[in-house]
């Protein structure tokens, strides 16, 4: 039997993951992993904790070297090397080594596409100047941090209210910063209903962040390349630095060019095996489509524990097993300041254009039995599918204890539980950890109520 | 239409849910509760952490008052009041106020008996000595703190290695006694696998608790009807307070005084919508018996929370609407210093018995990114059924934040997961919350591989 020869294009969650998927299960299989960057498999979600200074050392965000890939699990991965050109029917790539400037073209049995996805930058006068941080790679946080502590940075403006701009506008506080943060949208987190994320605001706004939501960048104020400040279309404000959190953008422009079918917003589209419209090519991570489990529909995420998973069923089948991926509920979660924020399944505006009739409920309760120690505020938002009863989805803002309860919704979610039938799941109390009906329950049992 | 009367016996969690739901649904029936005790509707489960002073005032485990379901509820509560007599076919039941000493009997249309558990006490020389003390009511807790606040307990023995038995060993560290507990059984907490209640046996021993295991306690030792000690098969331990933490016994002598049919461990026989053998007369809480959902048999369990959802679903019953309880799958959590413990499903020795086969897998992690300040350890354990995968059971033991992960697979549990399917739950990540793989998944995921 021929040495099959599996290439990878990313060496971060979803390509790693599976390049060490299959290697475990076809110890033979030659595997080579070309990334662009310097480093492989780190924590992209660590990188706002390590500009906040909790986390001290950056290798702290690295979970394993190009080296240790080599030398423990027999990966050829090779940095600094980008894959510029994919010709599906010969099955070779042409790449091109950083370094050298070297190129050739490599043969592949099996290719995976894990080039993940890439910061939205605004196509705005001004965007190219020096001190416009996008967060994406370990090294643009590295970058960040190293501005930061040179010390002459007082103010910044960030760009954008989802998680990575919430994260960063805390870290930034952190670092004594005065934070602006400005949105299009009339909220931060648009992932959450309006009445859970004006809890977010109200939270950042008691941190010190000042919240200008409504407003659209016009341009970015420079003197000499260097970034002075940011317009909007309502005012004007000064900044040593601008950080970017508009959201992400699939990484598929050579899957695309390749003739790969792509879907919903521009990422690859996979079967539930992870293998793309053409055979012999997966792809898997951020720059891949998932399918929404609620709302049965195709749906796009970048999140690093999709990744990790889409990457272990594509190294399952190249490592040839059998394995699916059913799809995602949403879930996510973070942590801003002292409050956890969480959410799962679809939300108000996604029910509404699906023409899903719903209910809800916002219930406020205590993440411990009220005369615990510590038991702080909960605010869990239940929806639920009109006379059916079917859970489509939950919110968490709350103090600490509030975020994982985030869990529980998913995994009815996932198991197309009624709210009625949450009522009787049987989870954990005892006064350190809980109230006896479990936030998440009263808020189903609410929800309920009003089918 | 007749104005219907309930009498409620037992006025604690799932007699006072039970009025309530009733009385919400239904404003005009009259209900009357007798409660033995002074209390109504007071947290047991906290009873622990008042003793060990982390809750400060009594009056915070108080729910709420006789006074309150009196005024807010319309629902007439009469305190140190014991119904001695049910005569179920002329529908009424001979009460004895406690303070009078008057006796009569009162007709009821509708019956629910909420009796509750006592903890059980060994039948031994010496045990009705001063200073052995059960925990199970309110007063039981006071009692032990006002003999703490004397000042002049200096040891302590506790007799049982379960919930209540460690808590309070917990307690009694926490006042600066010198604690010993022994226990017939070879492990604490055999709600755990052996391999799992190791770990928790070696935290007490952490903290100081003298742990004497596989030993019999054969006899108290008292001078003038004071307790002064034990006595067990191997050794004499000095003691000026004996804790009980054998368990409880479900209060059902009135019930099969009166015919009702009982069940599980002597709990009170009831179908799904909670009522007894004999019409008209219901049961819920402690004294009642569940159904265990993984091993489709009855089972007996006395937990705060299941009181609750038993409470809840008798009173919207008596109340005129429908609503069943499906059962429970056996899930606690408990805090034993600063380890957390939970489990849910079988555990080994119940499938042995059952005759199920198994496989298990034991995983280390962290509770949250290894990077991230806080991380500490976690140990999850999940069992599975041969060849199918079917989730069986699950254990947890590990520092701040490993508990309430228990929810997970009580949430699977009930929806009949394989751990195939466990491996694509979308559950919350974040770093302060977990690694990418939670705790939870990477279990079954190894379960996954043995199957």
């Amino acid at each position: 039997m021929a040495r099959d020869k599996l290439i990878v294009i990313g060496g971060d969650a979803a390509g790693m993951s599976a390049a060490s998927q299959a290697k475990r299960r076809r110890p033979e299989m030659e595997i080579v992993v070309y990334e662009r960057g310097p480093h492989t498999s780190y924590s992209a979600c660590g990188i706002p904790y390590y500009v906040g200074r909790v986390v001290d050392a950056e290798e702290k965000l690295i979970i394993r070297t190009p080296e240790k890939f080599r030398e423990l699990d027999g990966i050829d991965v090779r940095v600094r090397h980008e894959v510029e050109k994919i010709d599906a029917s010969a099955r070779k790539v042409y790449v091109r080594d950083l370094k050298t400037g070297r190129s050739a073209w490599e043969q592949y049995d099996q290719l995976l596409i894990a080039t993940g996805a890439d910061p939205l930058c605004p196509d705005l006068p001004g965007a190219d100047a020096v001190d416009i941080c996008g967060v994406s790679t370990l090294e643009s946080g590295l970058e960040i941090r190293r501005r930061l502590d040179k010390g002459d940075i007082k103010k910044a403006v960030v760009v954008g209210g989802g998680y990575i701009g919430l994260e960063m506008a805390e870290a930034l506080v952190m670092n004594g910063l005065e934070v602006s943060l400005i949105s299009r949208s009339s909220q931060v987190m648009v992932t959450l209903d309006e009445d859970m994320g004006a809890l977010v605001s109200q939270a950042l706004r008691e941190v010190g962040v000042a919240l200008y939501l409504d407003e659209a960048l016009i341009e970015f104020a420079t003197t000499a390349g260097k970034v002075t400040g940011i317009v909007t279309d309502k005012r004007s404000l000064p900044a040593d630095i601008v950080i970017l959190g508009l959201g992400v953008r699939p990484n598929t422009a050579l899957a695309a060019a390749a003739g790969i079918p792509l879907g919903e917003k521009g990422s690859i589209r996979v079967n539930e095996r992870m293998e793309t419209g053409i055979a012999g090519i997966w792809a898997a991570g951020d720059c891949a489509e998932s399918f929404h489990l609620v709302s049965r529909k195709p749906f796009y995420e970048a999140l690093g524990t999709v990744a990790n998973r889409h990457g272990r069923v594509a190294g399952i089948n190249l490592g040839g097993g059998y394995a699916t991926f059913p799809g995602v509920v949403g879930t996510a979660v973070t942590k801003i300041c002292h409050l956890e924020v969480a959410r799962t399944g679809l939300q108000e505006k996604e029910l509404g254009k699906l023409g899903i009739e719903w209910v809800s409920a916002v219930i406020k309760s205590r993440t411990r039995a009220g005369y615990y120690p510590g038991a702080g505020e909960i605010t869990v938002k239940v929806l639920a599918e009109k006379g059916s009863g079917r859970l489509l989805g939950g919110q968490i803002v709350g103090m600490e204890g509030s975020a994982k309860r985030i869990d529980v919704l998913a995994t009815a979610l996932q198991a197309g539980f009624t709210v009625e039938e949450m009522i009787n799941l049987d989870l954990g109390y005892a006064p350190p950890f809980s109230p006896v009906w479990d936030p998440v329950v009263i808020a189903a049992r609410e929800a309920a109520k009003k089918l």
